[in-house]
């Protein structure tokens, strides 16, 4: 249950540089490779030939050749040649739209007339030299619905990454959720606490007093289909908290691309964006290194929760005020995927 | 196909000493903890906000806080408290009755209104400072029925443990088998024969020589829902047998208790009582491992026959004499279950 | 979907001259093993007494005896004996007809009575001093008649063995295929161009220099049940190419035995015979050990071309020319499974 009509991240640059890649998403096995000018593309990862995945092959002058038995695959999922063959009559297969910006590769899975490049999530920071980003990806086999849900109730901090970045007074500042047509917003505010050990080590960095009393706040922010931004940092107490000027600050944007693979599994690309020390690359590989170790803790979790949700798929959880981000997140999901039922029964009908 | 109004074994005390232990007992994910004054507890492994497994959390004060969210369970499988929540509308989950007694922690996955603490398979040697005990836990990929047929039919001892308690003659003594009420006891005696490699050694631990003649005796009792208790010893050739002296004698009792996990998986808790030397902890520790390789032997026996009884499940197995002692445990075990689902008809007769 | 009334590789002798084999052919699981006077013997792999896996016993005087309770099986699938046991009225398990010839152990899975010897695949090199072979086994997780595809259209050496036989000029050679009777062949024949790696090696071995032009041939020929034995080999270019004079060449066979286990997965015996420096066993054990490491560059293809058609049973794959080899042999296949279907409904009607 994944809206199709949307730009998912489906793998970062370098992943498609040297060879191509296969990776399902939202169902479909589809195969990555750079054609003519390195430009990105994504076709069906099913040779029409025998049904080979073309991303076993490799790329030639722009053109994905099959590993099998040399038809070369064009990035329109139209078959541009195979040794002794005319290929004018092979059936084509999807070809996909794709668009490579801000350090990612998206993908639209769904009707590529309606694939729009203005619909694509902005990232304001990916083109600014004043910030720095750094991240990684995990696969996790859990309904990516699931993940969104954590991502907009960071009270889970306080347990499941008791060590890093939580802390007992997230518990006590309840968070505010409001929704503004199709983005959802939980925010909350803590004032006069310790900053727990990430922040303290980001705080030295940014040649801050890490014993210092600070106003800490968690901005979340998801947009569909499945994006969650979320705003995270300390100020020195009595600042101006969020808005405090940056000297008093450190901050940066935690940026999550959940992608479905299928309906119980995500591939989940993780990193932070910081606008502080944004040139200090050793501080970046250190950056991604411990927040790579602290998102690792989620997936047991998170497998784990998916799986006594199979058992009991009856079961009714709560909703409760930290839920709201969640849910709201999923009314919207709902909404696009009714939009997207709706849309597709006329034209359906239509066929008939 | 497992009675559920029984007490079966859920773990050692040790496994829930340090943090709470997610074990499926019967088909059930159970978490299982240390409750207020450190009273064993079993509650579902199901957080009632949204669904993550209990097990993953930590024990506060007697109370299983869940690592998702910070959700506080009581024994009682209703939450106690939740950072910044009422709680009090809060479904419960199921709790389940448990029992610490004799060095294992006991759990009624049925009925609670019938956990009755008297029916607990009584242990004498538990509570008997001449007696030491050893054992361990396996899981077993069949079901918990193969293991009882294995246990009531020691004829296997000669092909599967041939180096170490198997030996020729027991195929030569045919075993009788007797039902009392819920109780099968299957014996098998022989007389004047050289002892196996297992017992040679509790012979010289027992200050005997080993290269005597002796009796040897093997009598299996099945009592529901899955337990069997098997005597087994040797005395000296023509000194009464079982009945022997003790200065005649190495004997111990095998402790085995076969707890379903699902219908093709069960937990084996197995183990040996004996009253020689009670206060050699390297003796105790020595048998352990000992006893812990022969029962390992049994391993791929049984796991390879649930496969071939999956492949072919319309095939009627033989029922020898030798297979009498499976045979008749199984239909007390048919016997119960037909009496919980003819309990079970009536309420939910009511119920409509 | 594989013909059952047929002589298909089972094993080679070495898997059971040690112990018994259990190997599933053909959907059923199976016990090999040496009966009287070491003659090789196939039962189902299913003890009448309750469904132990025999082959996790061992061999006693011919007899396979049940290494659970220590019944004793006959090559004829009727217990001979077994311990305290009166066994005429025993169920007897299935027997399968069972050669062993030309270095193998062939299994007839299907109906005994039609299990004529003489259909056996004549192996001629195998009897022939003048003759090595050398090969192995992979198990392989995809369709038996993907790999009949594979070998049936050589086409693919130049993608999958870039390294080692594929050339581009095998792309270049259109394959001609011809059907008589139940064999289908396929050749391909290249004339004046460079030996790739593989090659270059065997005429070295042979005395031939390596950098000389060459006529190169590869004569695909399939047998049912799924046997393809492919001839191939150089010939200094212009003295005859498959007709050359012994001296002028290097040739060899390449051996494949395609069991199917499952409908998705086989048994893949493949190998080598040479008439070339017969005696030179270090020569075999080097073309061993490098057809092996080129025949494994095909597996993960296959099993990957596998879960695709899974994913998409409604797709219709192309049949081009280079497929016609295939496309051939698989029509034999479906012709033969059609008359097992003919023959077995007549006879099932009588048991009516």
């Amino acid at each position: 249950m994944f809206p199709k009509n949307a730009w998912y991240v489906a793998c970062t640059p370098d992943e498609i540089d040297e060879k191509p890649l296969g990776r399902k998403i939202c169902g479909e096995p589809i195969a990555f490779f750079r054609g003519a000018d390195g430009k990105a593309a994504a076709v069906e990862d099913f040779c029409p030939h025998r049904g080979a995945p073309l991303s076993l092959g490799k790329v030639v002058d722009g053109k994905l050749v099959c590993g099998y038995h040399g038809l070369e695959m064009g990035c329109d999922g139209k078959t541009i040649a195979m040794p002794g063959q005319r290929v004018r009559g092979f059936p084509p297969i999807r070809s996909f739209p794709v668009i490579e910006r801000y350090g990612f590769i998206w993908i639209w899975p769904g009707d590529p007339a309606q694939a729009d490049p203005a619909k694509l999530h902005h990232l304001e920071w990916a083109e600014n030299p004043d910030w720095a980003y750094g991240g990684g990806l995990y696969h996790i086999n859990c309904d990516y619905r699931l993940m969104i849900d954590n991502l907009m109730d960071l009270t889970h901090e306080t347990y499941v990454h008791s060590t890093s970045i939580g802390q007992k007074e997230i518990d006590e500042a309840a968070p505010a959720t409001k929704v503004e047509g199709d983005h959802v917003v939980t925010s909350r505010f803590m004032e006069n606490i310790k900053a727990p050990p990430f922040w303290r080590m980001a705080m030295r960095a940014n040649g801050l007093d890490d014993e210092a009393d600070v106003d800490r706040w968690q901005i979340c922010r998801f947009s569909p289909p499945s994006h969650v931004m979320i705003e995270v940092g300390v100020a020195l107490a009595g600042k101006g908290g969020y808005n405090a000027d940056p000297q008093y600050k450190a901050s940066s944007i935690v940026v999550d691309f959940i992608t479905p693979e299928t309906e119980t599994s995500h591939w989940y690309f993780w990193g932070m964006a910081r606008n502080f020390k944004a040139h200090d690359k050793a501080l970046t590989a250190s950056i991604r290194e411990g927040q790579g170790k602290i998102f690792g803790e989620d997936q047991e979790m998170l497998e784990r929760q998916q799986q006594n949700l199979l058992l009991y798929p009856e079961r009714n959880l709560l909703k409760l005020n930290i839920d709201a981000g969640g849910v709201q997140s999923r009314r919207v999901i709902d909404r696009l995927l009714a939009e997207e039922r709706g849309a597709a029964a006329p034209a359906s009908t239509t066929a008939l």
